[in-house]
Formats: structure tokens, C-alpha cells, sequence
């Protein structure tokens, strides 16, 4: 059994202990140990947070808790975040955070305190995209051509909204407030400071690059109009907040994080609203790419549990299969294919005559299947005949199989019906 | 220091004897040791296959070799690769195998013999992207919803074709296979074969389950007509063929590959020709998808290499910032912003009179600054003055705020201009 304190129970601190309880049948079956949320450190412990752990106003009780083996670091903040993590490290304990900001300044004073004690921090860039892991330790045997990332979901919302509604920067960001996808004081976003964190710390991955964020070039995008949304869509662009590691030599490398224009086609670019996508090239893989939620507390919380259940797989590795015990044993069962429910397409080969249309809709209706869409062709071979395209809503597997056999074997019908389902 | 042995020693085999060789210093820098391949074993050892490692036409060269550390399995089949692995794992060393046939049927009771013995397979489904390691390691704290994936580039090839180009599927094959993106033999991979033990490898992190490939429904892209495509067209819809996993109850799922309309608008929609996408929904994280080759050799290689760094890391668990040494003592230092060498796009606002183009341009040009794409608008607010819109070839970023802080200061600018870069 691991016990973990957490220190800031705000909306991604409520969603671990919420997670965890909730999902303990495959945490535990993944991890081989349970892993039990015991206190939380909040600065007003009267105040109701929706979670039913004992809550202190004393960080002590978590730091110097011998009964703790965790520390989850969720307070926000640099130097007094660096502080509990040191304290917690000092006092032997494993720790995961979800601090950008910290690991920005301290990310190797950190690693160094550490030593062989584990510091997850999955959550700290692009929320629910296991990017961290990716570019450690999937991509470990390529040298890093370069990063492009769209890591703050404030800015892509923005532009993403000034890209398909035309509308002014201001205007967008007064309803990105109102949504809550922007603070009261969106500095932080909007001026691309959360976005270069992020950035520093892939680039100390990759490149192993020692550097502040006052070392590297930062912009937001504040100062884009609907000039430059006309230009980039006239030329074939969209407009990201980009953030960008590049090596320009064998110990040089180049980390920027600024709105860019880049072409449409790019995978990048089709990474819309408040979502995160991270482009990385490597000299033996060429380009990956990883999409998602980089914020919301649930998908923020599943990278920290996700950190939490690497440290209890440590020493061992990760089971094969992914399941430690009970699942696998368990296991889920397969559903029977005929019993698959979803919407399908067909394709009819028959004659075009009177009639032919009220037979087969009659089968269809007889075996429970409603028709979505109709297109009515002239058979390209055979002028005596149609090609009926159609779609359906969802139906069951089985009842779709009967419908084509039964409608394969009308006299009308002049070629085998093909059928393909339709996955919205 | 590992000892890795590699049975079958082709396109892949040999990429991972190359990167093993090349890029060892960021390997050892990775994974805290050095990895070298020390024998291969092949059918015919005097074929030359460019490597320069010893081969070896008896396997027992590897599999009975005391010296050898990691068996890497590159065979491909079932039924003799099975031996093979299970020799090797009883003999006491760790596998790693890109074999997803051998997977599809034989993956428990590999485990079983595995025991705490590291197998590893990240190669085995979608090439290079690290998928495995995400779905078993970073979306860890998930109930899985469902898996869907394009995983078979040669299916993905010919229908992006028949999409893009209107030409029928038998031409797209021979095209593809003239390419060398399809074998002689198609079936397997044009029959969804490859696809569907692939999903199988997933099924089994995602959900615990056992199953064959006998088991589960599977369906090729032979069918496919341009009357299928013209109807996709016509309702938004691409072709795809798809993998998918899905949950129906707490114990049940439902598994399938078969090609399927699929809305334009999802991301999966967007993965074209030979690249493979995989989109996974957890019910904490919500969808996150992940993009990338999924075969050649070096792709598949770096993830092979990925495995067997992970193997030189267990017990002591990731380097946080990814390197066990060197790298981050020396690592790489910053380009000086100034010295960004990128595409440009500026708007200008000034006065609409006669010259004035003349004197921006000639501003450039001393700048070494040449352009690329120019709009010219009439202000929104000022009809005296008019909006300059464009972009430049590659230049350099000093060059850049040089010639816009010139141009800022000519009478005829009526705004302080706006720069945005362009990532091509």
C-alpha cells in the first residue's frame, strides 16, 4: 500500500482524491499495491473542497508524516513550492507534481535533491498527454530534431474562435473569460509565460538544456488583429501560439515560444480550441505526434495518478500486459460481433425500376433499421441498373446481416449488397 | 554494459544495429549503460545485409549465449518465434520482439513464463509511436472507453489515394505495391489481418482480455468502391480502415477492425497515406490521440531501442530529466534569439501614397530581407492610410527587428508594425 499526502486541494487535488477512491479496482490491479489519498493541506481546512480526506492547515502533518511515502505537490507557485519539495525529498519521500512554474526554475536543483527517489511530473506539461513519458522514454533512442507544441489551451481557444468566427482578440478573450477558459488576469496564458514553462521543461528532456524562462524568447498573443487572420487564411495558414525547441547544432538549440503562423495541412494545425497537440521529430521515428486535454481537473489528475502508479510499479517494471493482478485473471470478455450496435452505410446494386425502393425499405423496416441518408446513382456499367447509398441510424449487427441477405437474394437485387459501419 | 542478440536481421534488424551504433552516446547518456549488439542470427549468413556485426546461422548462437543479456526478436511468424522467445526467456533473458502475430496469439502465456523477466514490444503496434508505453503506463489511472486506430499503413495508403484521387482500389494496390507499401501477397494487411493483432496487443493492456484473432471480427478494404467514396464525400465522411476497442459493460468489450466511415472532423480523420493515428478515450482524461509512422525500419527501430533502454533503467525507474549522465553535465546550450533563422509575416500600417512600398522594400533588401507573399488593404478605421500584410522568405530575427524598427520610425508608418513568424 502507498499513502499519499496532497498539498493543495484545489479542482485538480479534488479530482486525485475523487479518482482514487473511484477507481481503485484498476489502480490497484495496475499498480500491484493500493493507493490510499490520506491527508490533504489546504490554507482554509473549514472551507468544503467535496472530499473526504481528513484536511489540515499544517503542511507538516503531510511533510513530516512518517506515515506518508507520497507527497503530491499541487500548491502552484516557485519558491515556496520549491521549499515543501525539498522538505518532502529531505524527508525521504517520493513526490509528483503538477507545477509548470517550479520545474521551470528548479527542475535540476530538484533531480539533484532526489537522488534515486522518484519526482513525477507528467501533469506539469500538457495536463492529460502523457508527453513526458513519451519523449523520455519512448522516443529515448532518437536524437531530438525538434519540439513544436501548442501547450496552453487559453491562447488556442482564442485564436482558434478569431481563426473561425473573425472576431477581435479582446472580444474572444472577454468570452474566454466568461467561460473560464481565461483568468481574471490572463497574463500568464495570453502572454505565453505558461506555454515557455512547459516548453523548458521538454527541452531539458530532450536536450538536456540548462535555462530560466528569462533566457528564451517569449511572446503571447495580444497584439494579433483580423489582418493577420485574413492574410493566414489567404495563404494557407492557421495562427498558433506555438512553442518550439529546435537544434540548430550538436549542442546548440534554439527554444521559443510566440504565435506563428503555420500551414494549414500541418497536423499541428488541425489542434483546435482548448486542446494541446505536441509535434516532436526524431532522427530515427521522424515526426510523432500527441493530442489531447491539456488542462481540467480530471484529465490533469489522471497524469498524477498515472506518476503515482509509476512509482509503485518501480524496481519492478511495468507488468507486460499492464495489469499487476486480478484483471488479468478476470478479465474483460468479448462481446458477441452480431450484437455490435452502430450506424452503417450501404451499398445496392439493383434494378431501376417501380418499386424497388418500397421492397428494400420494407425489409429494412421489418428488421428494426431506420434509413439516415439516400443517395440514388445511375450505375456506371449498366444503365438497366441503380446504385442505392444509404445510411442508416444505429442498428444491430445481426439484424443488418439478415437485412442484406434477405435483400441480396430479391430478384432486383444485382450484385452482393456491400456494407460499412459508420463510427461517429 | 548489455549484450543484445538479434534474431533476424532485416530492413529492421538492421536499423537497430546502425542507431545502436550511431547514436550510442545519447543511448548510454539515456539509459545509464552501454547497449551492444554483439551477434545476429540470420538464414543465410553470407548475405550481406550491411551490418557489422558477427551473424550467425545456428540461433543457439544467441539463445544459449551466457554473454547475451536481451534476446530481440525480429523473426516475424508465430509458432517458431514462440519457441524462440520461450527459449530465450527460460535461458533467462530479457526479449524485446516487434512480432505482433506472435503477440496476437501467444501474449499470456508469454507473461506467464516472463515472470518478472522484462518483454518488451512497443514496436509491435504502430511502429514508432510509443502507444504501449501510453496506454499502459500514462493512461494508467483510466477506465478505458475505447480504442480506435488507423494501425495498417498499407490500408491507410490505398484508401487516402482513392479518397484524394478518385481511382478504384485494384489500381491503388498495384500502385501501392510498385511503392513497395505493399507486399506481393496483400491479404494480410488488405485484409485487416495486421490491424486486428495489433488491437488484439491493445485490447489486452486496455481491458485484460483473451482473445484470438479467430475470435474477434475482422474485415479487409477490398470492397471499397469509388461509389463508397463519392457518398462519403457527400456527408462529410473519410474512409478509414479502424481498430477499435470499446467498452459495452463492466465486463465486456467489443473488438473489431474493418473499414468504416468515419467523420472528416475527428482527428483520426486527418491521419492520411501510410501514417497510423490512434485515438484512446479514458474516462478521467477524456480522448487523447497519438500520431506517427507505423512501420519502416527506423521508426520501428526506435522503438525497439526504446525497449531495451527501459530494460537498462528497471529497477531504478526513469532518470527524472531523462538522462542517467553526461548529457546533463554538459548538455546543450541556448541559440541566441537574435540568431532564429525563420520565415516571417509583418502588418504595417501607413500612409497610402505613392512611394511608399518603395521605400519598405528597399528597407528590406538592405536588411537581407526579400519577400515572399504581399497583400495590400485599405484601413479598416483610416482611409488615408493602407495595411501592408506580408511574408518573407527565411532571414534572421536581428535582421528582422532591425528592419522593423527602421521602417516603425519612417514618417509614413502609422502604427508600430506587427511580426509574427512562420513555422513551415
Amino acid at each position: 500500500m502507498l499513502k499519499v499526502g496532497i498539498v493543495g486541494v484545489g479542482t485538480v487535488g479534488a479530482s486525485v482524491v475523487k479518482i482514487l477512491k473511484n477507481s481503485c479496482d484498476i489502480i490497484e490491479a495496475r499498480a500491484g499495491k493500493k493507493i490510499i489519498p490520506i491527508c490533504g493541506v489546504v490554507r482554509d481546512a473549514k472551507k468544503d473542497r467535496g472530499v473526504d480526506i481528513p484536511l489540515s492547515e499544517n503542511i507538516d502533518d503531510v511533510l513530516e508524516n512518517d506515515e506518508i511515502d507520497i507527497v503530491v505537490e499541487l500548491m502552484g507557485g516557485v519558491d515556496d513550492a520549491y521549499e515543501v519539495v525539498k522538505k518532502a525529498l529531505l524527508n525521504k519521500k517520493a513526490v509528483v507534481t503538477a507545477n509548470k512554474a517550479l520545474l521551470a526554475y528548479h527542475r535540476y536543483k530538484l533531480q539533484d535533491i532526489a537522488g534515486d527517489l522518484p519526482i513525477g511530473f507528467e501533469a506539469s506539461v500538457a495536463g492529460g498527454i502523457p508527453i513526458i513519458k513519451a519523449l523520455r522514454e519512448g522516443l529515448s533512442a532518437n536524437h531530438i530534431d525538434s519540439i513544436k507544441g501548442i501547450m496552453n489551451g487559453t491562447c488556442n481557444y482564442i485564436l482558434t474562435k478569431m481563426m473561425n468566427q473573425n472576431v477581435e482578440f479582446s472580444e474572444v478573450l472577454q468570452e474566454a473569460q466568461n467561460l473560464g477558459y481565461a483568468e481574471a488576469d490572463p497574463t500568464f496564458d495570453v502572454g505565453g509565460f505558461d506555454a515557455a514553462h512547459k516548453l523548458l521543461i521538454l527541452a531539458s528532456i530532450a536536450y538536456g538544456v540548462h535555462a530560466d524562462p528569462e533566457d528564451i524568447l517569449i511572446e503571447g498573443i495580444e497584439n494579433i488583429n483580423s489582418d493577420d487572420i485574413f492574410f493566414a487564411k489567404e495563404f494557407g495558414y492557421s495562427i498558433k501560439h506555438l512553442t518550439i525547441a529546435k537544434k540548430v547544432s550538436n549542442d546548440r538549440v534554439e527554444l521559443r515560444a510566440h504565435a506563428a503562423l503555420l500551414k494549414e495541412s500541418a497536423m499541428l494545425s488541425k489542434v483546435d480550441g482548448v486542446m494541446n497537440g505536441i509535434s516532436v521529430i526524431g532522427d530515427c521515428v521522424g515526426e510523432t505526434m500527441y493530442y489531447g486535454p491539456g488542462a481540467g481537473g480530471d484529465a490533469t489528475a489522471s497524469a498524477v495518478i498515472a506518476d503515482l502508479i509509476d512509482i509503485a510499479r518501480v524496481k519492478q517494471g511495468s507488468p507486460m500486459l499492464g495489469f499487476k493482478r486480478i484483471l488479468e485473471k478476470r478479465g474483460f470478455s468479448l462481446l458477441d460481433p452480431e450484437q455490435i450496435k452502430t450506424k452503417y452505410y450501404m451499398r445496392l446494386k439493383v434494378e431501376d425500376k417501380i418499386g424497388v425502393l418500397s421492397d428494400i425499405t420494407s425489409i429494412l423496416g421489418k428488421h428494426s433499421i431506420s434509413i439516415d441518408s439516400l443517395l440514388q446513382k445511375q450505375d456506371k456499367s449498366d444503365s438497366s441498373c441503380a446504385t442505392l447509398l444509404l445510411s442508416t441510424h444505429k442498428a444491430i449487427e445481426r439484424n443488418i446481416k439478415n437485412a442484406i441477405e434477405e435483400i441480396g437474394k430479391l430478384p432486383i437485387s444485382k450484385a452482393t449488397p456491400v456494407m460499412l459501419r459508420i463510427e461517429d
